[in-house]
């Protein structure tokens, strides 16, 4: 169970006190204030707070275009707008604060989003819990023979089994001897911040991490799409969920633009229009690399 | 009047109809929340929104530092504990938004501090509206003697009398001559965003801004420090008010140690050991620069 | 002449003193060192330090990516494969410091970009030259009826005399008085910050601008853009001649995937695909609505 | 040995060419060049590249600042000027990039700052060499009983045998069973995206990390403190070093000004003017709590 009891109990309060706000509420978000949502087997993302909706964005929109921005008949157009010409700015009203319970080695990546506010739990200060990400058996996958850094298919039967069986050991093991190095009983055992080095990657840490949407797009770009590693794509997904529902017309804009979509090349362009009148294009004469051709088909050919 | 009559039925209608949240609320900023503080001849500070209180800021805390953060025996200990250490990351997990109407010359000091979002009117879509600020007759300073980038004493009589009519008269010329180049009526007029380079700086512009509580205590040390140009002043004051009201205790801790707190150098911190020791120290024999004594027994002196 | 005697003193001194370096020199950075290039009527741009060069962005990419990147038969292919799947980071690993002098309406749009590092020519301590930017007649742009923050034809004529006669009227009187209230011969005059508020946004300031080259591409991208305004153009278009001989391979990357490429949405995409199978798609039946439709077929038309 | 036979031929080819450039040059950094010092057991610092150099900051100060700066002397002087009243612009156009090996838990401190810009050795693509921190046995500390996140004296005889014991088994298993679970022999292994969740925290990577002066002093502040973790001081220890041949005089600046320098309250500030004067002054009529005082206390005390 991912929440400790002090942390649900602490949560029930707050969601016991509904209070009386004149700023900006977002109806789909108060739902999922207060909500620990399940992630991989020991993880979670909460909302904390968050700060703006759909709204929010327009009125800065209009703030900076003015009268210019009255021309656009309603908030879905003007926040579709803003997002097909990179408008970034108004979405950077908005702010969420999510606590999030994860692998170390997804922190590790998820940090390197720079744009964002973080409080981490800190093993010099305190004792770390011991949970373990071990993987479902359909994920231990093979690493990939076409991929430098995908994965193939999933490992099957014995060489399987043998896999959990060493990280399950490895990781009890390791922090049977975390405990016996800091020592029990108030005996004085090796400083936290030493011991701590003998845990491994898959140990679980947690954050509060506060970014804006702009930002917050930026990363789900990045970590929800197809090629990003499994165990942090789920996180991903799980904000996508939350933010849908946060943001409706964004998200949908983010949805199709972003997410959905596809960024052609300079030539790929030029190869696009001689198709579009009829022309028969080879990767021979189309300014392209043999790679970039490949990936360019993949793209139009799906 | 600062609020133009749209701007005011808009926040009329805002502030009428309060909402439930689950979020944190800080009472003290919901009384600011749609009120306009007036800055200056024709500017204001007004919250749009806000993000966490001061129980936000410990909460932030208390997931890094865990069990540690226990011992210390209230919310108001603890922060002030963290503003006297330089644990800046838990004021980062507040977040405000203002609506800001400012002369253009103010904006661009204040756009240097860069750990902010900002939407600002444009002078590219939009007409600019014809608001200057005039300086109150007491504001008039002369170049100060001593100090590069300081004020002295107030100007007096006619010469004082001669700086208004230029700043009126020049400031009313370059606004008939901008609807002039823009053109009336619909006819084809220059472009806005070349008519706008007549405007002198003087000009007011406004926007939204929104920034974390630590880069906002930056920016207000910086800003409401007696060295800095009173016309950002005023609106880092205005602002002072507003968040000791949003965060009663981070603000304290702010006050405490940073705006009425100094630093001391290595050097200054030896000579002042000396001296509490009862010696009698001379800048012949302090290791100081004369400059940097001066500034020293200003302040131990003061 | 965009430079003051002095500036091309100290330029030619350094530039007469070459030094030995054990760190990656780019030759066709070397130079452009110390060689004003004019921009507008009295503006420029000029580097005065870089660091990096392609071969640093390869070697960037091999820290993180390892033996993987051995794939890659050679340098240009990786950087044109990091560009295209938006590994930025190895972009991030080259630098460049710049000094501009340019409008202060330009120096506004051109802080927006937050992620660089300025040094600006302060008019609180030091007082601004008589030199204003004054458009050539070609750019005397009506506003466009079409799009609100865009020009149209260029005035003629009368009109254009007028607008002319306006800008550099205004101009001259506005430093006149500027130079009367500051006040001369010694004498007490007004502040410098407070004189300074009338001077229009056509006056050239000057800054030292530092930035790392992905930060620089995302801005060239957005200000070398066909829609950004033409002031601001120049500039970019200045600093793309720079780039190119830099980091040669770095910019041709940029040039296929960012400035010349096109970005589809989810919908777009489809259509696209239906199209190439030989459909014919009308806006009705394509998913998009009829703004996202044209901006869409002046893409793939063109 | 911190480097491999392949880093160490890249380097020595990189060192036997020295060219010439227009570029300021320092000289006590050119020494710094492709020598990796060496830090912990198997870790290093070595300077890659750098831009700039005290006159640098002088430089795009007087830029800024104007004919303000003339007055200041020399440059050191403005260089403490600036250091003195957080002035931090200039010294943000110089930059340094470094290559670091590393332990784990020390990079996950380290990243923390997020002004930086870094390539880290990825796991996802490359297999992690077989290179662990083991401690030396006289910073084997115990967890202190005063401070929640300190160290107190060092583990003794069979207690330190023992932790040593673990460490070093646990990493060389954890590492065994890493090589098992990727495979050997091209068959198809576990992903290695997978197998490193299995390394502890003690394994050693890597990373490529750039950052600006002004931001690296602020690293250097926390970092090189005597309540920094030790595996991490002697890191910022080893940066001081460097920083001090490269800009000697904004160095010995931030060696007075922030390193050994101290921060006073507002409320402490009182006290000592109280005390200067010959007051006596106890804890219970200074404004502080307990804590403050005592913190006080140890500072004007030593």
């Amino acid at each position: 169970m991912p929440l400790s009891p002090d942390q649900q109990a602490e949560i029930d309060t707050q969601r016991a006190t509904p209070s009386q706000t004149l700023r900006a509420v977002a109806p789909g978000m108060e739902a999922h204030l207060y909500t620990a949502h399940e992630v991989l087997d020991h993880g979670f993302v909460r909302v904390v707070d968050y700060m703006g909706d759909d709204a929010a964005i327009c009125q800065a929109a209009r703030v900076s275009y003015g009268r210019g921005t009255k021309s656009v008949s309603n908030d879905e157009g003007l926040i579709r707008y803003l997002m097909r010409h990179w408008h970034s700015t108004p979405f950077e009203m908005c702010e969420v604060k999510l606590h999030v319970k994860l692998p170390v080695f997804v922190a590790r990546q998820w940090i390197r989003h720079r744009t964002a506010n973080v409080n981490e739990y800190s093993g010099r200060y305190s004792i770390l819990d011991r949970e373990f990400y071990i993987p479902a058996p359909e994920q231990l996958a093979a690493q990939s023979v076409v991929n430098n850094q995908g994965r193939g298919d999933a490992l099957q039967g014995e060489e399987a089994a043998r896999v959990l069986e060493i990280l399950k050991a490895d990781s009890n093991r390791a922090y049977d001897h975390y405990e016996q190095m800091i020592g029990t009983d108030g005996q004085d055992g090796l400083a936290r911040e030493l011991a701590r080095m003998n845990l491994p990657a898959n140990i679980y840490t947690q954050w509060y991490w506060k970014v804006d949407l702009h930002n917050l797009f930026h990363f789900l770009r990045l970590r929800a799409d197809s090629h990003a590693q499994y165990e942090i794509r789920v996180y991903a997904d799980a904000i996508c969920n939350i933010v849908k529902d946060w943001v409706p017309a964004a998200y949908g804009a983010f949805e199709d633009y972003r997410l959905g979509g596809a960024i052609l090349s300079g030539p790929a362009l030029s190869v696009l229009r001689r198709m579009l009148k009829g022309e028969r294009v080879e990767q021979e004469d189309s300014g392209m690399s043999k790679r970039e051709w490949r990936e360019f088909m993949e793209m139009v050919d799906n």
